[in-house]
């Protein structure tokens, strides 16, 4: 394989992670360590960046503070949520790609995200190959939903999980200081897979958690989720309930889009979301003391407790992207391929680009007990590797010290 | 002053804190290793323990488990909310802690609260004094709101103001990723003082929070705060902003029970509290992505996330209490003095018990900025020195280690 020399382009894009700065730092120091990598640019909002010939010299960010993305939560290049078009259709976006990689002789392009940025990164990849110019495109992944297929699991899901866990067993502890009655009903993100709001079973297992937990991998029932409740209040005093944002019915329609006999009358005005809607039934018909929590935004960028392992998983996927582009691969997905027996170990691989494509990776229902309110011994195995390790993020007068980028302009 | 050998009662009170188990565990360790302390109890379920007979013997609990009470949140003895009467009006209660005192020969009472917590030791010294009882009565501060007369600030206040800090700079990450607006509304507690929600000021002065607050200590008026935000959206495409549970309106009613016409057809039905109704008004007037975050009970149970400062000096006001009870103090809560010219020195002083009664202690008015939307620099001064310092709580398998106490009853 020849030598591929010219400048390379780091973007991020999806929702933001707790780690996946982490994975940009691992492309951006890789990089510059690279000799035929003749300039770092990162992307301002990701492909919008590229499009907009908004590129930040890397290069010209001083060292130490570049080193503090490992502790950044979000996306400090800025993201995006754009989606290019089918180049068949319409290939303005892609003209305008070309022209920006030849301006500045950008050879290789790494995209941290989601399915849909592998997706992009699989189109741009094909019109430069159909337009005779070489560039090495690599997708290095993140999600919190850790749906992603062709992978043991996603940098980011785990931090998440963490927090979520972490939050479990502290709002447990809350919830259980009085005498008299309570139920707790926490919402989890996870629109279509219940990775995150298994993970609260973390906290169960270490002593201090939900009792129920319901994942959007099985129907939800709401009689039966009012008689789980009741049994559980009735016999202690006390219920935790962990729900994934996206429980459904058995007809698919989300529980907080729907308006069933038991929400009548609340069902228009959801204004806190499910947990609120879930409290107020569970009130209603238990006579219990209820509060409903939404993690929000706090769970996916809860860098403050993130998981070392995690972060330098991140990393190391960002640097092998790097080094896979460099030794002459082009149109793969840095994936992890992990082992769980006689000790956790994680090592990258390379899957196709196209591996994610319309595929979201679920709980195997296996892991979820037959009664689909609470979560099996294997997902704990599989997840409590991941979430090991303290990252001792840097502090500043005891408030985190987040990356403060200078953002020149290439 | 006589020695006076007898047994000791500790009870928990009031809300849970990140901290009030430290305060419990500098009574009962200083408790344990004091002479003429013959036997440590603690009061299941504060006073309402006592009532019912209801105590653990401390000292058959394993050292070093009851050491863990210095990183587990929230009451571990448990709570209560029991209000005594008037004992001129009805003594029976008074009669019966009588009896519990005699019966286990309690001379040192210990309560660990807020307001009604230093009444209620006041309360039952006063009959003790009067039925020619001997028992001493000391009180031990805490509180998140951080609205107790007569001392600098309540153990509980800084790690609550850590964890919303710290999730105030998280959450401005967040909200700062898509080059698309967002304007995000973090509901922070405190029904009647502001110091909590004024703590968010800390995240903007560390360079990454909201940039408008709104404290109890001034009048709410819905147009002002829309105009702001717009002001702020339409200049930066961003806006975050936290607020107080307790705004209230001019007439005090507060905003979050309030039906104006900006509220009109969300008011009755605010499920999810104050942040998402703001949110959802916000949203109506400015056409912008809006998203409203309500810190809830995980602001009062972060330990993950707790201050050295507060945790040292909440182990030191139970430890203070014991020293001066055993010495022949009687009738005082231990408050804080502190210093912070030329570096922050705190310690404890004896204030009399009803000192608190019937006062919240408010924000000053000068600390707060003119329009009554932000913070301004003596509030930073005063809270930075509290939140200072890593509690590094252990950890099993990366999650927090909570003390899991016998409960050996007495």
């Amino acid at each position: 394989m020849s030598e591929l020399r010219g400048a390379c382009i780091i973007g991020q894009s999806g929702g933001p992670t707790a780690v996946i700065n982490a994975s940009a730092l691992g492309v951006i120091r890789t990089a510059l360590d690279t000799d035929c990598i003749t300039q770092v640019l990162g992307a301002a909002h990701g492909i919008k960046g590229v499009l907009d010939d908004k590129l930040y010299d890397m290069g010209k960010e001083d060292a130490a503070e570049l080193d503090l993305l490992r502790y950044t939560p979000s996306s400090a290049l800025g993201s995006c949520r754009y989606k290019l078009a089918d180049p068949d259709v319409d290939d303005t976006d892609y003209k305008r790609i070309l022209e920006i990689f030849q301006k500045h002789n950008v050879r290789y392009f790494f995209y941290n995200g989601g399915n849909d940025s592998m997706d992009t990164c699989n189109k741009i990849s094909k019109y430069m190959q159909k337009m005779g110019y070489e560039c090495r495109v690599m997708g290095v992944p993140k999600t919190i939903d850790n749906d992603l297929n062709g992978t043991d699991h996603c940098p980011g899901f785990a931090s998440a999980a963490k927090f979520i866990a972490t939050s479990c067993m502290e709002v447990w502890q809350d919830a259980h200081v009085y005498d008299t009655g309570m139920v707790s009903i926490v919402e989890i993100m996870g629109r279509h897979a219940g990775w995150l709001a298994g993970s609260a079973a973390l906290a169960t297992w270490a002593g201090f958690g939900p009792d129920l937990i319901y994942l959007p991998e099985t129907d939800f029932d709401m009689d039966k989720f009012i008689a789980d409740v009741k049994r559980i209040y009735d016999a202690t005093g006390k219920c935790m309930v962990a729900v994934s944002e996206g429980i459904h019915y058995a007809d698919g329609t989300f529980v907080s889009e729907a308006k069933t006999s038991a929400t009548d009358g609340f069902g228009h005005a959801q204004l806190g979301g499910l947990a609120a809607m879930l409290a107020e039934i569970v009130k209603e018909k238990t006579g219990a003391k209820v509060r409903g929590i939404e993690l929000s935004l706090l769970q996916r960028c809860g860098s403050h407790v993130g998981s070392k392992t995690d972060v330098d998983e991140a990393f190391m996927a960002g640097k092998a992207a790097v080094e896979a582009a460099v030794s002459g691969v082009t149109d793969k997905m840095v994936a992890f391929d992990c082992t769980r027996d006689g000790g956790y170990q994680c090592k990258t691989v390379l899957q196709p680009l196209d591996i994610v494509a319309n595929i979201e990776k679920k709980v195997p229902r296996a892991w979820i007990n037959a009664e689909g309110n609470g979560i099996e011994q294997p997902f704990i195995d599989y997840v409590l590797p991941l979430i090991q390790g303290e990252l001792n993020p840097p502090k500043e007068h005891s408030l985190p010290r987040f990356a403060k980028l200078k953002k020149v302009f290439a």
